[in-house]
């Protein structure tokens, strides 16, 4: 990413409005022959690609595959490889657990272990979502604090939960206490650095509590955590940018990364239609628009290829409310690929579309990645886009004589 | 940029010759459907584009836009986001002022100041440029050197001068006296390191005695000055790539980026066919040659589609002149594009075409915006066309064994 100082210099608070559709997930790889994108009838998405300028994005490197957090910061102009979000700080936003800033966090797995304390299943058989709100309740009843510092605990699904840490001087460089395999016993939380003694200690404490608590359950007799982290300190969109930005987005985690930015978080409903209603209704109160659509990643993760061409078909049929509101610029991409085929997040690159009155056209006609790989745009890292999307809205002055 | 030791190493002394034909502002965004490339009649221009291969260039990162001084350092090969050219040196640069390394530059307005010295109007009125000329040599009369240093000043246009200390020790870390704004006095002169203590006293006194010798004119009874700055240390082209530059350019803060990267400037007219009679002229003698024209950015600037398209379709007809010169290689393109849609300076990135006998060639046969788009160079930094013109003119050895 471009240089702070630069960043501040060059931006102007303007009135005109940016709207970044983020279909999660969206890019693909063909399954006979077509990807989703290919199969999918997409007259509105279509003719925003022939009335823009389209390109391909590559979220942190080619070949890379990112999760949710690099992509993200990639789309918001952040380098991905500079300002990393740890997985404790992740599975917080994920399950909406709100994060100050100082406060360590680390995600937790109820685990099973023998009698001699070794790992004898690493996820406690994937114990009910229900079960584990119970422990966690039993366990959050058990311990309010360590030495002053407060713990909360949240349960998350099946075997999994969140522990976090609240007080004076804490410090997240602290290594696992996942062994990352079974037969062996849990590993102590060693500090990674001088200034996370005190921390680890506590949270060594905090587990010895937490065994005593579980004593006696079964098969959840034992916790191992992991991914301690602490949110980083992120310039905000406000502060770079000159933005008033507003997150839609129906999932916790994406929330949780749009409030790290500086977003304000708009309520919203869980479905595509609701997401846009907000956006109608907020749209005269922001100047930047970040809206999520979670369902053709969670579609791509299943492998439901008709699934996820269903999704980007109802993204299609709003793209009528979005052209009312009539913002300078629309841009429509995602975060990353998510291939049916593939069951999983993927290192292509992502379909790109910009529409905006002071950008070239290309000749692009049809919102797919390969009708986006010949696009005017040609291919970029995603982190490129945040300050092309603020020029094609006129919100950049001239940088030198 | 690659480091310079590399370039060094790699980069051999030849007799081929690069012609780098810079079209100010070139490219362009569609009126009615059309840039003023795509409008232009570009027979010979297309003949090149047929012949070579093409591509896209951003000057400096995808959505900003270039002042002159970034958008050219990037095309000579340098990182403009590294050498920055403060706006003292580029106002100087642009009426033709010398300047030698530790000389301070800063532009200045003539101001008009109230009975208790605040700014009124921070361009007195924009006077005619006639007399400015006059206040300017009675300043100059009055005042030639503070504490030992020599002061020299030299009218712009309109209400503009340029101010120039040379001396030993200078430092240009200095804050504008310019307070952008109305309703308040002048500021001082501070010192924003402490090496530039003396420099901003030298500067404060030759305002006080700048501020006497006004008095009683009007409505230019003040001066303001901004952009202190001092010439960048840059590595000459001779330096680091063994070329022996010349520069042809009509206008004054061209031949003064370009003496500032090592380059010989040729006397020339004021015309393209004019400066084409001195590349013939001068072909024997140098192995790189800037050709700057710089009316494609004027017309786009006045907003005027027509008068651009006229200005492309004039180099055109040069270039047939190009051809019997018959350098190995000839690279068009521009410092940053211009579209007379937005009169001014824009972000879109330049078309680009380079021809020489040992490149690939691409079926790009339309020097337009859209077909570079789609041509084999892809979108590039402009600061990665210097290596690319020297290894096309076999100017560079193999890295690395």
């Amino acid at each position: 990413m471009l240089d702070e100082r630069i960043l501040k210099e060059v931006t102007v608070k303007t009135s005109s409005k940016i709207v970044l559709l983020v279909m999660d997930g969206l890019g693909g790889i063909p399954v006979d022959g077509r990807t989703e994108l290919e199969a999918a009838h997409t007259p509105n998405l279509d003719r925003l690609a022939s009335e823009g300028i389209c390109g391909l994005t590559d979220p942190v490197y080619p070949g890379i595959t990112p999760g949710s957090g690099p992509g993200h910061l990639a789309l918001f102009g952040y380098d991905p490889l500079r300002y990393e979000i740890g997985r404790g700080v992740l599975e917080a936003l994920g399950i909406g657990m709100e994060l100050g800033p100082g406060e360590v966090v680390a995600r937790a797995n109820f685990a099973t272990l023998d009698e001699g304390g070794r790992v004898v299943d690493r996820r406690a058989g994937r114990i009910p979502t229900e079960e584990n709100k119970a422990l966690c309740g039993k366990l959050q009843a058990a311990i309010r604090e360590v030495e002053g510092v407060k713990v909360e605990i949240r349960p998350g699904r099946e075997h999994r939960f969140v522990v976090k840490f609240t007080g004076e001087g804490l410090d997240s460089r602290i290594s696992d206490t996942d062994p990352q395999k079974e037969g062996v016993p849990p590993r102590r939380p060693e500090p990674l650095a001088p200034e996370a003694e005190r921390t680890s200690r506590i949270v060594e404490t905090f587990l010895r509590q937490a065994f005593e608590v579980l004593k006696g359950e079964k098969p959840a007799n034992g916790v191992l955590m992991r991914g301690f982290s602490q949110l980083p300190h992120l310039p905000t969109l406000g502060e770079l940018y000159k933005l008033t930005p507003a997150c839609i987005a129906s999932y916790p985690m994406y929330r949780g990364l749009a409030k790290l930015v500086g977003m304000e978080v708009l309520e919203t409903g869980e479905t595509v239609a609701e997401e846009f209603t907000t956006l109608k209704e907020h749209f005269a109160d922001f100047d930047f628009f970040y809206l999520h659509v979670k369902k053709t990643d969670s579609r791509g993760e299943d492998g439901d290829f008709a699934g996820k061409v269903e999704v980007i078909e109802e993204v299609d049929r709003h793209i009528p409310l979005l052209l009312e509101l009539a913002p300078e610029v629309i841009v429509v991409t995602a975060d990353h690929s998510t291939p049916a085929a593939l069951k999983g997040h993927s290192w292509h690159p992502n379909p790109f579309l910009l529409r905006s009155p002071y950008e070239r056209r290309d000749d692009v006609d049809r919102f797919t990645e390969m009708a986006c790989a010949r696009g005017g745009l040609g291919r970029f890292r995603a982190q490129e886009a945040m300050t092309l999307m603020l020029a094609a809205a006129l919100k950049m002055k001239k940088f030198g004589a």
